[in-house]
């Protein structure tokens, strides 16, 4: 048993916190009240085209991409987690280093299982950080945590494939960059449950597509990528330059692609709790209130240890994760109960129950 | 990153899980029975000295020990801890492989610094499972998590040492094989508050001590080892025999001493929790009610994956502590409240916070 | 909107809390370490029959029973349920006044819909406290809270009833006095399902009744009184003298005597955790730990301040439950869980989802 | 013990519910969709006038008011509340029913202490509807919790008053109609503590007096109202004109508004409550995921039956802490761990513990 990470990611970690605290971190404050006070925040303010260049000229590009041969940095899913960690404190190094969802996601389906056209075409402006791209899969009608719910429809037409739906929380799509998503629909129900869906690339001017409106969570609408309601009306295009993977095969890519995505996303969040909770420290030592820092205050400090240890478990958890293959990372994305409930089917199964239903 | 135990600790653990599955798993019920009928609890029955010889036999013996040229297992505390885990999974386990509290700490203690003769004396026997040990230095009058409450005391006259004090949750000391226990007590009050107490080696057929009576917690007397609360009334020994590792020396030993043990104990208890997730499953699956299995109704498939969960970050996190050195181990002993309060304390501290006091 | 209690229950609290105050109190340790010393606790120590007389000669006796006409003290149920708490405050208290369970709804049972001749042999001693009863409902082979699993059997044979199964926490069986018991079987399955089963007044000393053991609960046995595991094999008893209520009356019968006994246990476990807050306020102040009292340690006044809320919620919504009518006392005992599924189907109910089953 | 509410408030209760539902509630979601789109959210709209008119008419008036000769309905607190809650549905109700936070407590202190004069200036155009108020207490720089740490200044110079400081969290200071607020600040810090601080009457159009930025809750504006960050600079009044209550009066009053304003507060957030449950079972009961009504997956009984229950007991809470005086009501307003702090002074309190400090 050996907690240390790689000597090639404890390299990178070096060079990605030097880079943060040098570069991003002093501009950072500036860039969101700059974004805030703005009448029209879904622009690229310049600071991060900027930032942009130094991370690639510094090493620290698409750093997420295990595949050395197309400009990644050959980690594993493992050594890449404190990376994501490291950019999870702020709110655009993740962007700043091309290591953003939801393109890590879609960078990895079009080189596995994309055609050479369609890397040519996508994954090639992705993976150089000129083009941002979304992805749709979760319906305003119906419980997407649940995919045989899915309403959104792609269906062969001769050699062309026509999309029909409506999807929203399509994260990314307001960015001005935004040029591609990829769509989830329902192929063929007469196949078996997993092979009815497809993925396909949609060009984000294609006719009938139109973004409805942006949507806000908690009252923020996360400009300038943000969260879109998105309408599909006869989309129509060649299937053979749109289908990923072939028609039926989206639920298998899916699960390709979450697994990855997920220690990523959660990595990030641990960075994000690690800031929350040092600002929590600085604000508990430095306030006064009584007589006493608010530390001092009834259970302030229990309240402090409580969180580094959820953070410290939360991170140990994800990281055996991300060590352990592929059998813990098959969960569908969705909300917390729908994991939950994996986790108890996988746990009632080692002892005879796995006959019953998701309860 | 590698969370493999080492090829020792996995050649160790399967030996050892066959032979708890084989030899004392079967065996255990109609233990407890036995003991739960009798009249006088406050006995070893034959089954257990069997199964000791057994496990001695198979080389699953003294397993804590990281010393090989005294018998020990040799192996580190990372590597031990998967041991301690399975052996957590019985209540008998662990006195059975001679690996059971509070002896393997006070074995340690008798290796370091235990002179020669004290190493013969009660070492020995202890290796060899011929005797049991318990250790005192809990107070009924005040709150002993706060050491500098100690109000028992260890008094050098001469060249003897003479013990006063009452002690209670003296765990093991109602064996009827314990011949020895360990009493911390004040020396010298004048000295620095990490050298003013002592540790020193007690017979317990020693003139002035009495076991005044046994303890139960929530309603169990856990014979025939149990806790009990003593009384040491002008207990006078030979000093040189008597101290361990010189007069004032306590605090040290005591860091020493509980580090380990914590991890030890800890593991013990993950084992224990991963059998009732254990029982509560196959419960689940075969109790009926309301026309379904328990593990269908309500919120309990959440319950299991929370139990799941929180299992596997806690085994985590106490390998990771295992992992690391000295500092997360050194913790004083006591209540959950005062182990957050440290937590804290080392959090805080990162921002300048260390002069404050325990809030 | 008015909180307060009817002069006829202050005056009686007033009354009881003096009583407590002066004759219970003092003497109630005694008693505990009294009864924990004897190598048999299962006895009425002289203690006890002394304070009952007391207490009766006082007017402090059946004041549970709303009927004055046969000893009660005409309080409806809302009334009773500041005494409740008082007498829950002590663990004899309830005893002591003639108002422990399950001796409290066996009588009202006893009352309506007892004849004149259980009510002899049976109500009239109760009601003086000269003997004590059981409740048997509850088996060890099914879950007990799904009535329709019930395996105990009280079937029709000529002019005789016949008991068969087992059953187990049945409280109060272990008590010297215990006399009678009300066994709950199933008489006929061909009925709906409100009427397929009886209530049966069984003599202790009847033939084929047997208590196998004595269980124990988190390690305390309960004496003198205390939960026993009971068979009944051929109990064969006159059905005319043994019957309550008629054959297949026990649903509706067990739905009118649980209402009121939930009002009662819960006000006893709010004296009770009256009584815990108050032992841990007055440890708070005096027990010293680092310097300070341990109510100035961590976030422990907060868990004062949550107590205390949760404590004031709790009484005043069984005291709001005990106002409103029969339906929020409809419920079957049992688990949280079956509770907590009742209070959802209402809740839902409101908005038409009555058809759906238990989740 | 009579948990009903007085014929009055059941009466107005009846009337209030009528009008909410038949007028208020079928225009909300259209108001609150129209308030979004605007660019400039700081405005009355036209539908909240007419509302005004119409609840006005119908004697929905000034509701929160015990004072009859005023134009209040004469409710004692405690009829009040289910009023308070019926509103607390609506985030618009209290507004059309003039019962709205703060002016409902800012026209009791313009009633008492407020002059002649004051009354006539300010008091008359609030319980007419006619303008808005605001009350400043929350300064950014220190805990405002603790009232010793108020830095802002109302100094006596002549027969003026100077105001300094900078207030922030000023609700409903956005509000086009908010024309005076409220100001506390110290005015004499020899005078022993509880007659430091000032009350004073502030036009929003005095010279000195900028708002300098609306703050936002969880990205929330609260539009029309809002919360304010507010800059005092050398605002220079007649003493006689804007003091309330006399120099060094503002510890009493504040004492005295936030009482009954708490549970007015209260109440409507056990209103808001109710309806978030009730959208809640309506989504569980119509959405439908793996086949079956959320309402049926998981715990969501289980919350669904927790949130009722928690509803419940908060509703309990507030009305009996209503109902007893003002001791309850006592509490300094500010964060829950404050409120907990004094609860737990007064548990303590009970055992001898009133020395100690606030932990």
């Amino acid at each position: 048993m050996d907690f240390r990470h790689s000597p090639r990611a404890r390299e990178l970690l070096a060079l990605l916190t030097g880079f943060l605290d040098r570069e991003v971190a002093p501009r950072e404050e500036a860039y969101h009240r700059e974004l805030l006070a703005r009448q029209d925040p879904w622009v690229v303010l310049p600071v991060i085209e900027e930032l942009k260049a130094k991370a690639r000229a510094a090493g620290l590009w698409n750093l997420f991409l295990p595949d050395r041969d197309h400009g990644g940095a050959g980690l594993t899913n493992v050594e890449y987690a404190p990376l994501a960690e490291a950019m999870g404190r702020s709110l655009i190094a993740s962007e700043v280093c091309n290591c953003a969802a939801p393109d890590s996601g879609n960078m990895e389906l079009l080189l596995h299982p994309g055609t050479e056209e369609q890397r040519r075409q996508w994954l090639a402006p992705l993976l150089a950080g000129e083009i941002r791209s979304a992805f749709c899969m979760t319906e305003p009608d119906v419980a997407s945590s649940d995919a045989t719910n899915m309403e959104a429809t792609a269906v062969l037409d001769g050699d062309e494939i026509v999309l029909n739906g409506r999807e929203w929380w399509s994260t990314g799509i307001g960015h001005p960059n935004c040029r591609v998503l990829i769509f989830m629909g329902l192929t063929d129900p007469a196949a078996d449950r997993y092979h009815q869906h497809s993925m396909v690339l949609v060009p984000l001017d294609a006719r009938g597509v139109s973004i409805e409106r942006m949507l806000t969570t908690m009252g923020f609408n996360d400009a300038p990528g943000g969260h879109g309601e998105v309408a599909f009306e006869d989309v129509r295009l060649p299937a053979a330059q749109a289908l990923l993977g072939g028609a039926g095969q989206a639920f298998g890519l899916a699960q390709a692609r979450l697994g990855p995505g997920r220690v990523h996303h959660c990595m990030r969040l641990i960075g994000l709790a690690e800031l929350a909770l040092e600002l929590a420290c600085r604000r508990a030592t430095t306030r006064v209130a009584f007589g006493k820092p608010l530390a001092n205050l009834g259970g302030n400090r229990e309240r402090i240890a409580d969180a580094r240890i959820a953070i410290d478990q939360a991170r140990l958890l994800v990281l055996h994760a991300a060590w352990t293959t592929a059998r813990a990372l098959r969960l569908a994305d969705g909300p917390d109960e729908v994991h939950r409930g994996v986790v108890a089917r996988l746990e009632l199964a080692r002892y005879g129950a796995g006959r019953w239903g998701g309860g």
